[in-house]
Formats: structure tokens, sequence, C-alpha cells
């Protein structure tokens, strides 16, 4: 057993700045706030790095039930371990990690199983606790709990993180690199890659080209992928999606009378292999279903909608067109195995963009 | 080049029986017909064993404009070539012969690939017509056209098929047992098979024990699938369906203030790794879906719906669960390949049973 080093922090609440959300929809504000210290099996960790994902602003965004207030966004972070709390040995004071919504036990039947990253221990869902005790470890000034959001809460200089939710990477990567990886790009990268096993040669369409849509486009590439179509509303994203490996790109306002499939259909001779939606639309979910191609084409679901939000698909063409549909929570990634080898391609220099 | 025999029927139009829809939903009328002789490419087939499978009755109740009448149902059968029409070599007369609503013309792009079994030289659809030249080779007495159905029509003493849905069988199979690898069997025993891959250990369930969900049962069991649960309305069907591999059964009509789906998550842990939808119906589709395993759990849609009915999934629940979803058609079976495969596995006394 090796002695840890104490921090002069550790065991002590530490007073930082966060940016939090009191109201759904309304400027975030810079608060001073108490950030407590772990308890058995979580982790402090002083946020080195820190960006926006769409599911922050979609949360943000929703009046109850399911938006709650205050809270502290952020889930996309790179960050160094301030402390431990007891039963963990796993990360030490000092080390370089990153934090992720979804969790990777380590025990349960699907941390087991190569074919789920679905933690049954701590399943995901968009909670404002801790997971252990259904606490949180943020209050204000006032003594006010501040909510937790998707186990992350990296809009604070610190920030409270189960350490099933936590994986050390070399410290060699940039950490505003690293932070990418936390959610937007891994999801993208994981999605063409262990999701939906991209194949070479391969067609890709991409619904909406953010960080997510521009990750599938690099794992697309990755994988061999010859053709990658991007679509989004702003044009611009075209020269971005370039370097990502876009190959082609739609612009979903101006496809005359037509629908976006109708267009893709008619690009791919019948439909892409695979479709990726990264909006969060139910409507280019259909879409995305539509234009890929009968027989094989897989539709892979990233994008998060608002809450009761239905896919609706014509039961004749499912069954006729023998074309798969599924979402993806992180690409189908496994944080604690999978985060370290996209770290090693990066240092490798075999995923050139981060962006 | 061997010299073929020419029945005395052969280049002439045949008259026979006939089960006849004329009305939407009323009695078929049993009818003499006309058959006319097969023109290039097609074969003429003396129907030696018909049965009825649900979506001759699917599409014998609908009315205009998807029921198109008078026509000839039946698409479920086995029989001997009689004649043929120019450019075949692949059969002859007197070769015995399964005709499949599927077309496997092994030319185009998806009867060559092994990812697909959606011919794209002659795409499925419910067509009143011949594919080649769009017309029929069936008119009544009268002179009036009684339409194709399936690209199989075999409620007749005499059918024309064309070539590519024709497949010749070893003729030591019995015909009464062949005719049911024409659809409803092979396309259950196939989804288990070839379009899910059922692993060993796996845990099954089955919506609807009727022929298709019988063959689902069959080749989940011959998978190695360890629990096999068969849901249905009639309770009668647990007993018939034991002898198929069925282990437990569910009485969709009596599970109190539950749904079928909370029934099969209580009964699975969570549900189960694979579901088959052998009914047609929406909402059953649905409860499929609700009752496959998070993480990796499929479901397979094979059940025949009406036209325009939508299938609703919550896109938070498709994003968040990690599940997959995919119909076929004819359980994934490329005919010409597989049907012989399976013929096969009878004969050798692998497959069991054919009821
Ligand atoms: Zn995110
Ligand atoms: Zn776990
Ligand atoms: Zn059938
Ligand atoms: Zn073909």
């Amino acid at each position: 057993m090796e002695v840890k080093q104490s921090s002069t922090t550790a065991g002590k609440p530490i007073r930082c700045r966060a940016a939090v959300a009191r109201t759904a929809g309304e400027a975030l504000t810079i608060e001073e706030v108490i950030v407590a210290p772990p308890k058995p099996y979580e982790v402090r960790i002083r946020i080195i790095c820190t960006s926006l994902c769409q599911s922050d602003i979609t949360f943000w965004k929703l009046k109850e039930p399911h938006g709650i207030f205050p809270r502290i966004f952020g889930h996309e972070a790179a960050g160094i371990v301030e402390s431990v709390g007891e039963g963990i040995e796993e990360v030490t004071e000092g080390d370089i990690v990153i934090p992720t919504f979804l969790s990777d036990c380590g025990e349960c039947v699907d941390c087991i199983s190569k074919k789920s990253n679905q933690c049954s221990k701590y399943p995901f869902e968009i909670s404002p606790w801790m997971h252990r005790d259904g606490t949180s470890r943020f209050t204000d000034l006032e003594g006010e709990t501040l909510y937790h959001f998707a186990y992350v809460s990296s809009f604070s200089e610190y920030t409270v993180v189960d350490i099933s939710h936590v994986t050390k990477i070399d410290p060699a990567m940039p950490p505003n690199k690293a932070c990418l990886l936390s959610c937007g790009v891994s999801t993208g990268v994981g999605a063409a890659w262990r999701a939906a096993n991209v194949e070479p040669g391969s067609t890709v369409v991409i619904f909406g080209l953010g960080a997510i849509g521009l990750g599938v486009a690099e794992g697309a590439r990755l994988c061999g992928a010859t053709r990658i179509i991007g679509v989004d509303v702003n044009p611009d994203k075209y020269e971005i999606g370039k370097k990502f490996g876009i190959t082609d790109f739609v612009n979903s306002t101006s496809c005359a009378n037509k629908s976006v499939s109708e267009v893709i259909n008619g690009m791919t001779n019948g439909g892409a292999d695979y479709c990726f939606e990264c909006v969060g639309l139910t409507s280019l979910m259909e879409e995305a279903f539509a234009c890929c191609r009968k027989g094989w084409g897989k539709t892979v679901i990233l994008g998060l909608e608002k809450p009761g939000q239905q896919l609706s698909l014509n039961s004749l063409v499912v069954l006729h067109s023998g074309k798969t549909l599924f979402g993806t929570l992180f690409g189908g990634l496994k944080p604690k195995s999978d985060i370290p080898l996209l770290v090693k391609r990066y240092m490798d220099k075999v995923i050139e963009n981060l962006t």
C-alpha cells in the first residue's frame, strides 16, 4: 500500500467559483459555491478544462418537471485529482482524469459483457444527485443545495465525481484535447468505430456537424469509409468538416422541394450504409432511417431529444426494408478501457482532429 | 444441352380449378380458370401442396386501394414443374420446387452481397402482376383478368412463377413438409438463425405462436437458446409450443394490471436477449422493444401489419437503451441457397418439427 500524499485541502470543503444555472434558459451566474469533500468511492477533481455540449443546453432549457434548478451543468471536462474518498486505489492526488456521464463500474453484468456499455449498477439517468447516497456535494453560500448534472457538473472549479465515472489518462495529453474525449468526440468516434463498426468502403451520412458529428466523421474515416456525407443547416460546416473526412455536403435548408432523405437516396443510388443522427430531432431520426440502404443499412441515434418525443416509423417499411435502428450512449465505448485507447490514438497521431 | 421432355400441356393454356377471391373479406370461390403458358424466365408449376399464411388473410381483408380483386391468393406452396419458358436451365419439367414471395435473382448487388436478402432487381412488393412484363397469367372463363399475389398465387392447381422466385429442392422431402419452407417456417427459423443470429444460452421471447413464431422457437432452440418464452392469447399454444422448444408461456390476455413487457421484464430480470414479433401489430412491436434487454437486446419484426400503421418509439429510450430494432423478410434467408440447407437439415432430422 502506498501512502497517499494529502493536499492541504483534502478532507475539507472547498470554496470556489462555479457557473450556476438558477432558472431554465436564463444566463448562468458565476457564484462562489462550497464543494464538500468526497465521500467513499468518490473523487474530488479540480477542473482544468471544460466545454459546452449540446445536452447541457437541452437540459438547461428544460422547465419542470424535467428541468431541475439550481444546478451546475457541464459534463465534458478534464481535470486533476485533488483528493479521493475512502476505498479508492484506482486514482490518486495529482492524476489527470476524465470524468464521464456514463458509469463503468467494472463489476456488473453489463460492464463485464463485451456487448454492452450500459452499466447496470449505476444506470444512466439525468440525475441531480450523486449515485451512492443520493445527495449533492454542492451548496451555495446561503447553504442552499445546488444539484448535480449527469454525474459530472464540470462548470465549477472543483467537482465531486463517483469513481465509476472517472478514467485516468496519460498526462502527456493536452487537457484541452483530453476534455473533448469526455463526451462529444468519444461519442462520435465510438459510434462509427465501436457501435456501428463501419466497414471499409462504406458510404456514411451524418446529420449535424457539431462535435459529435465531426467525431463520427473522424471515426468513419479511420474505419475506411470512402464517402462521408455531412448534413447541416450551416454551410460553413462543410469547410470544417473536410478536415474530419467529410466528402460531400447537403444543406438541409436548401433541398428545394425534396426531403433530405430523397436527396441522399438520389446521391447514393438508394441509400447510405450508415446514417448517424447527431442533432436530437425525431424528424431527422426518421429522415436518417429513410435514407439508409435497404437490406443492410444501419441508422444510429446519437442525438438527445427532449423527453417524451416519439420516433415514428412505418411498420411495413421496418419489416420490408431490413434496415436496422439503434441508439447508443457514448458511442458504445466503455469509458475506462476505451478512452485510454483513444488517448493513445491521439498521441500516436492516428486521430488527428480534435477541435 | 439436354433435350427437354415436353409435357402434353407445355406451350398451351391450362384450364384448372382455383380458389378466387372476388371481394375483400368474402369467401373464396372455387372456379375454373385459364393459366397461360410461361413466358421467358417463367415456370408453370402444378401445385402439390399449399397452405394458408397470415399475410394471405391480411391482404384478403384489405379493401381498396391496397386490396386488389379479383385475385388468386396463396404464397406458401410446393409443386412440380409442368413446363418452363425460354431461357431457363435451372429447373426442368418434373422438378420439385418451392415458390417464394421473395426473389433471388442471383445477379444484383443485394443478391451477391452476404448482408442482404432483398433482391433489388425484383424488389418485394405485394404486386398483382408478374415482374417482367407487368401482366397476369390468369383469366377466368369470361376472359376477365385475375390478379397475382406475392408472385406466387398458389391457391390454383397451376400457377406461373418467375424463375427468380423458384427454388429446386430434394424430391425426397415430403411435399406437405416442403410447402412449409415456402414461407412461415423458413421465415421463423431464418429469423432466429440468420437474421438475429441467436447466441447459445440466450433468452428469447416470441410474440405469437403461429407458424412463424413456432419456426422462431425451433430456430432459437437449434441455436442453443436456453429459455424461450412464448406469448399468445391462446393458452393451448403452450402445449404445441413445447415441442418446438418453448420453455415458458405468457398468456397476454391475463397479465392482470401489468403489460406483457412488464411481466417479461420481471421474468427475465430486465429483459430478453431477443424479442420476435410474429403477429403484425404495432402495439406488440412496441411491447417487444420494451422487454428486450438494454445494452444488447434485439427486437426483430416479422409480423405484417396493415399498411400505414406507425410504430412509435420514445426517442430517449432508443438513445439510452442501446437496444436494436430491425425487420426482416423471409427471416433474412436467401431462398435459393438457404432453402436447400433447411431441406437438408430436415432430411438429417436436425429440424424435427414442421407442422
Ligand atoms: Zn455531451
Ligand atoms: Zn457496471
Ligand atoms: Zn407467408
Ligand atoms: Zn437480386
